[in-house]
């Protein structure tokens, strides 16, 4: 059985979960308290040098780091990942479209304000341009679903998961959605998707 | 013929010219001026809604953005790929470090240094923060390449074309990689690759 090294309340722990309920595979989780530091002890980082969760350990190989290197590796070959070459690449983009634009500002500003319970007033010009970057995110993710169910192609696929996990928590960043009509209705389409369960399910 | 819009000082286009020379693919090659907001044209945002480079048009199918959504497409089922389903998501682990960790730090900090020609007395903190970022960042290249000739495996992969785009040319980042011997070795290794060429090599 798969081990899962996590964080409940994590974006990037969550998209893994959700891909290992969804493909009904079974799994241990380990919680790490990353907010005191469980990721950089010296025994977590013999696992993953960079201090990081979700951390995946695959019996009889090892260890594997990196949300979507860990759903890339279990949904390969399953319905989650398109068929066409060309919409599986287009899939990959926005997984890195994810992790460069809307991870480092949607989801930081959530994890400053709502897992450190920093203030506004301490966090200054930091929180005021990751707010401009993250809003900029949000409106390229509009675009790309305007018109469209899914992002790629018409079925939901790992870069609906990976997108939707930070996605529909940004207001605990205080990014309101109000302006993003496409984004609303896609975040109900994948919660309507069969084994969806929420961000701190085990 | 595939279409590559791009900035030959950028290393996220390097990574893809470098992938299409070494698998021999011919391509037509469109330069941007990206620091005179080339990439942010209406007639560019149309292709690409996040205004960035590299940009690969694939004749008969479309756009597609993102330097390892790219070279993922390019490089499927060639020799720059493992067979192997662990090596290969330990691959993608390295191309989400990169883009995550080490791309933000170290190649920003070259962009404004060397393309932008900023100081560092106008960057400030901002330039102190990235450099810590960026150090902590080649440690762990640094880890993972000790005792190994490439990242994956025994075999240069894609990992190792995306890691050596901007660990290269660190040093015009003001980056001294003098503290790293396992990426100095490293490097040469690349260089010794068959179809090597180098950064601004069209």
């Amino acid at each position: 059985m798969y081990g899962l090294y996590d964080y409940l309340p994590s974006g990037n722990g969550y998209k893994v979960r959700l891909v290992l309920k969804q493909l009904g595979l079974g799994y241990e989780l380990v919680e790490l308290d990353i907010k005191n530091g469980a990721s950089r002890t010296p025994e977590f980082l013999a696992k993953n040098p960079n201090g990081r969760i979700p951390l995946l350990e695959i019996p009889g190989r090892g260890y594997l780091a990196e949300s979507h290197a860990i759903i890339g590796y279990l949904a390969e070959g399953s319905f989650l990942v398109p068929v066409d070459r060309y919409e599986r690449a287009q899939m990959t983009a926005w997984l890195c479209f994810e992790q460069y634009n809307l991870e480092p500002n949607v989801a930081t500003v959530r994890f400053w304000l709502h897992s450190l319970k920093k203030t506004p007033a301490e966090l200054g010009e930091r929180l005021e341009e990751k707010r401009r970057l993250g809003h900029d995110a949000l409106a390229v993710l509009e675009r790309g679903l305007t018109g469209r169910r899914f992002l790629v192609g018409d079925a939901y696929t790992l870069a609906d998961i990976a997108l939707y996990a930070y996605t529909h928590v940004a207001a605990e960043g205080g990014f309101s959605l109000e302006p993003y009509p496409a984004i609303r209705q896609w975040l109900r389409a994948v919660e309507e998707q069969p084994g969806y369960a929420p961000i701190t399910a085990r």
